[in-house]
């Protein structure tokens, strides 16, 4: 059992930040995330993207926002549960929380903050009855470790960087690779859209447009593609069908929490502290909504660090918190830094 | 009469902010400051200080804050009226408002954002009897033109950093300095400490110390200073005193606006807006106050995005904003820039 003082639920800036405020706190805090590392979305979908709206940054690409952020929090030693969706509560009768992942780790804590952004992001998945049963015995919607496709004939279908990238990348490891999109034009980076069009001219990508894959043949696993071009529907035999048609986020095993949702969001009481209708849970971020939020990384920040203020006061009922500015008071770590501005001497003059 | 969408009342980073959202909207700002730079607090008292507890900065000088947005803000092309104190409001038929500066300067606009910080700095006065009377002719309780001491006789008191940097800079100018402190001990930088040592040694600073200036003498102005060292009085000739105590907030005449004050700031509803008692004046960062409001710049940050959607919706009653990601939309300057992410292609493979 992990045990910690606030467990936050999601590993995007808005978690991330909330181990800063907790931390100036004296509180410990663990993250839940169903991703592989942290950051959330600006990790995962957009690392390389510039973001222009977070306050005294004039432009900051996301991978660097999360990893100032990792920076700024190290202090506080957070830990994490990473590759794990946060499935199950339960409350026990002290008012603590259990929250259990999808692995089965289990995670003890008085206040659960949620900082699920819009929820896990999960494929989307082409409408062709019966892949279901094909998944992960030949169709996969992302990839994890492109290995898997050594000397393997491979459909992608998709007309996005992802569909673009990943036919470019596998033209080295797969035996053959198939691209299929609905349309003749694809929607990327310039560079990747030119590179398939020299591979495919190389004979290295076999291209089929406007084409799309309509059913799967296969005994145990996927041992073709049927696919509709135009008028005619013809079957390409292959080892793998990759579908890679982007990611929509979902709300998740958290819906069924007895929070109350509106629009797919957590509604919570802003007058204060951003908790919700359980006590000690709370949420923060693009995963709550009240009247006048807008989904911005910078509201998260604010949100997460009231949010800290009431977490301290139900953990410690009795202690009254004086807050210290950190120019003023410095940054204690919990690993025995500490960072302050320089201090006056008092010093006598003879 | 300086013409502006949103008139902001205070340059710290909280009003500077102001800039950057109302700019998303496409509406403009003007600032006025009693300062006379930007930057209020940050840039006035403590440009050299870390502060730790800025989103996504380990570590940032408030200057170099300051210095951030400025950047950030500049494609909003905002004006600025510095060196002037907001002195009163008066309310339109119209609904819009003008504010007159100390110095007479008129500001209309739809929309009137406090963003005063602790209030204005003034500097602490010493309890010394007819000292108002002796203002600027030989007392200053700031020093802005050092020029103006060349070659004169020069006494300061007080016991921080103020007293000893000047201190130390005026002896390349005056002709002498007299520094005077109740306690042997002085606090600031030790530096700065060590320095006065060695001017005291080199006889290029006269110490008088435990002691306090209790009385001024002279005609039309300044032409003594009577100091009280332990049980003795006695009067010390001289052309300027300049007593250095530090600065003090003062919430100034904002506080007859008729706004509703609670303990020295002015209270706002958070559950939208951060909207002041009067329609259409609002009041954000530190100079606010609401349940559970903390003192902090990043909840400045916040307030200020939420502050600008109802300043919208007061200026564009009929107009529906829908909010754009930066990331995807891009920022575009009232100068003609456009700051955006590169863009996807779409493009046919034949």
């Amino acid at each position: 059992m992990i045990e910690t003082d606030i467990l936050i639920i999601g590993a995007g800036p808005t978690g991330l930040f909330t181990v800063f405020e907790a931390g100036l706190l004296k509180l410990k805090c663990h993250l839940i995330d169903a991703l592989p590392q942290p950051g959330g979305q600006c990790s995962e979908i957009y690392p390389k993207k510039p973001i222009y709206d977070i306050p005294a940054f004039p432009e900051v690409l996301a991978g660097d926002l999360v990893d100032n952020l990792m920076k700024q929090i190290e202090p506080f030693q957070p830990g994490f549960t990473l590759g794990e969706r946060a499935e199950t509560i339960d409350k026990l009768d002290d008012g603590t929380f259990i929250v259990t992942t999808s692995k089965g780790t289990k995670h003890h804590a008085p206040v659960v903050a949620i900082a699920g952004g819009l929820g896990s992001f999960e494929p989307r998945k082409p409408p062709i009855s019966g892949i279901d049963a094909y998944e992960d015995k030949g169709v996969s919607y992302m990839i994890r470790d492109p290995e898997v496709y050594r000397n393997k004939n491979v459909v992608i279908s998709g007309g996005g960087d992802s569909a673009l990238d990943w036919s470019i990348f596998l033209t080295d490891i797969a035996e053959s690779v198939t691209l299929i999109h609905r349309r003749n034009e694809f929607r990327g980076a310039l560079d990747s859209v030119e590179k398939v069009q020299e591979l495919k001219n190389l004979g290295k990508i076999n291209l089929v447009t406007p084409a799309e894959v309509v059913g799967l043949v296969g005994e145990d696993k996927v041992e073709g593609v049927v696919i509709k071009k135009e008028a005619e529907e013809f079957t390409l035999a292959c080892d793998a069908f990759i579908p890679l048609f982007g990611l929509a986020p979902k709300l998740g095993p958290i819906a069924d929490w007895g929070l109350e949702i509106e629009k797919n969001a957590i509604k919570v009481d802003n007058s204060l502290d951003y908790q919700t209708n359980i006590p000690g849970i709370y949420a923060i971020g693009d995963v709550n909504t009240y009247p006048g939020k807008l989904k911005l990384i910078l509201c998260g920040f604010h949100e997460a660090t009231l949010m800290c203020q009431s977490a301290f006061q139900r953990i410690y009922p009795d202690k009254r918190y004086v807050m210290k500015y950190t120019t003023v008071g410095g940054v204690e770590g919990f690993d025995g830094t500490k960072k302050e501005a320089p201090k006056a001497v008092v010093k006598a003059i003879d």
